[in-house]
């Protein structure tokens, strides 16, 4: 599942099962209130499956740099980009034949509908648009979002509503993932923390 | 999957299907630097099924408002406590037959490992135990954790695990779950938004 170039339509090296990529975009970041929010939907995207993340219409070094500190210790391919505005973000992944699912609370429920099946089905690559409380209205448009898609029908968090979107999405695959040239590694156990640390 | 008993007094009226309880516990909140990350826990522990949330150690009545809000808003019984030091809370959980499950990197694969079976199969009410960085080293104890869960052995997420660990415990279920006494509900649509508001 690892991708060997940054942006979007460069997905030359898939994994063998050929999935969807993902790439998610953050909208309405302030820095101060959100700076730990953000940090961790950057991390939940790298961690879960997507490739990359885009921080749209703001620039945050901090959040950057954390999120970059984390790949090059923990390992894999995640590209991390901001500052673009979100509506050419969109407009040039649209061009290069991506499709744009949005999560709201407004949206489908992913359990009820069925909504997941027909966004795999399409099998194009997917930027998950994650807002904050007021998003602009024209993310429930057709020019923007493909599918307005609910992790449930009550107010609860980005970050949540991206984890089970992501594992939903890939079905759990995305938690054996192997992280490539990690410098650390967890070993899971039963008790107790076991890392494998290589400088 | 069934459990007759409510081990924690504060939910009269269940779902039907009468599943295992939980609640959650977020241990090592700081007021400033957490308020929005422990405010979403809290959010997600409400939305995705969890029958309370313990913060423990410290008040801290913003959150406390913000979560009392929303459920006083959005509906169903959700419990929220705060203060009592985590020790007693878990002690407290055990004498009353539950399970204590930690969330930490450092666990057993929620996705390789067999964990989440061996916890549904002993059908006891579960005490999630959501740290942030640093937590005790007892948390990992045989006194504390009956079981340590990894969400993926990636960093991410507190909020992410704990919503990844609730949408697969009750298998999506907790998302069509109807919230009694809504003042508001959404009407999930393909586009835009939809609320019914009653006042």
């Amino acid at each position: 599942m690892e991708n060997s170039k940054q942006t979007i339509s460069h997905n030359k090296e898939e994994t063998e099962t050929r999935t969807q990529k993902i790439v998610v975009l953050r909208w309405g970041h302030r820095p101060q209130r959100d700076a730990r929010l953000t940090t961790h939907v950057a991390l939940v995207a790298r961690a879960l499956g997507a490739s990359g993340f885009l921080l749209s219409d703001i620039v945050d070094e901090k959040i950057r740099e954390t999120v970059e500190k984390v790949t090059r210790n923990w390992g894999g391919k995640f590209f991390f980009e901001m500052g673009a505005p979100w509506k050419s973000a969109v407009r040039d992944w649209k061009a290069k034949g991506g499709i744009v699912v949005h999560l709201t609370v407004y949206g489908e429920n992913i359990q009820t509908s069925s909504v997941l099946g027909r966004i795999k089905n399409l099998r194009k690559d997917v930027l998950v648009l994650v807002g904050s409380q007021k998003v602009p209205k024209d993310f429930f448009s057709n020019d923007v979002s493909d599918f307005n898609v609910s992790i449930g029908s009550q107010p609860h968090s980005e970050c949540a509503a991206l984890a089970i979107f992501l594992d939903r999405f890939f079905a759990g695959k995305e938690l054996v993932k192997e992280f490539k040239k990690a410098k650390i590694k967890v070993v899971p156990q039963e008790r107790g923390k076991k890392t494998i640390v290589e400088c």
